[in-house]
């Protein structure tokens, strides 16, 4: 596990220790622990409790699945993404039940998913979502019902040798991912001050 | 601090405890508590690193600030949000730096609020977040800019007694909010499988 070390003390051991790899060990993850990480996901807050999150999951065992999700992966994550232990896509339905569209269809989906990305570091484990997938893709080869879209696409497994990827890549295996500072997001009482 | 008991052993314990209440004490949070639960947040992942959430925080004891972000909420909520010693909102920047449109938006802000929520429970604090508020208000009480929005409401305080709140609000502080059964919401290779 990499120590990270740009992140201020005080933060919970969890939230500080979270970062997405790319080199992920062989190692499977069992299904009991990949069923924990949904149900964190589960339990995350969401607008009028909706919980418009769905997810749609593969471990590498299920060889025909996980090709399928791995397929909608733009062919850079592919690269790397095929050697996770479980690949998934985060599903958000647009609509409440009651029909009427979901302003927080997306933003409930993210709040889960960030959920089970901390239920992963609790276990061992690491998540790696990602923007670069097809989502027309992925539509058709996962049967995504009409008035939900795929959110996110997702890796998950055990930490791997960075020696594993490409060369290229493996100098961005630190951990130290950098942010804005805190003064540029937070204000104070009105937008900017 | 409730007990919750509707929800499966092995979850993380911070994931376990969270939930949304009502009724806050009247103790302040401090500063530096509040900065480290924005920390949480500015440590979350997002598509491209972009980091799309911004944040505008008042706290009860700045008057004019907490006033004006009460203002925004539907009436409802700030019958019981007015209590909170934290009121914040959860800005989006719906465009990436390059001035593309970025559709994680709010999904990134949502994983930000996730990790501020759990910071929260790690200091013993809570959080709840809010769709019940007025965007167009918002906008303009708190000066957001142009392809910014105001994705969500948030009180933040320790927990307080709910015989502060309105009788019929009284016994919905339990904490036991249900979800749907994980078959509902997790597929294997395809949706609905």
């Amino acid at each position: 596990m990499k120590k990270i070390t740009n992140r201020p003390s005080g933060l919970q051991p969890l939230i500080q220790q979270r970062w997405s790899p790319r080199a992920f060990s062989s190692q499977a993850v069992a299904p009991e622990v990949l069923e924990r990480l949904l149900e964190a996901a589960r339990w995350a807050p969401s607008c009028y409790n909706e919980q418009p999150w769905r997810f749609v999951v593969a471990h590498a065992s299920d060889a025909a699945a996980f090709a399928g999700i791995l397929s909608t992966l733009v062919p850079f994550n592919q690269g790397w993404a095929k050697s996770a232990a479980v690949l998934g896509i985060a599903v958000a339905n647009l609509n409440f039940a009651s029909g009427k569209p979901n302003g927080w269809a997306h933003y409930d989906t993210g709040q889960a998913m960030a959920q089970l990305a901390i239920q992963a570091e609790h276990e061992g484990l690491k998540v790696h979502q990602m923007g670069g997938f097809d989502p027309a893709a992925c539509q058709e080869a996962l049967a995504i019902p009409e008035g939900h879209v795929a959110a996110a696409a997702f890796a998950i497994g055990y930490e791997g040798d960075p020696a594993t990827l490409d060369p290229q890549l493996q100098g961005q295996e630190t951990g130290q991912g950098e942010r804005k500072p805190l003064a540029e997001i937070v204000f104070h009482g009105k937008f900017g001050k």
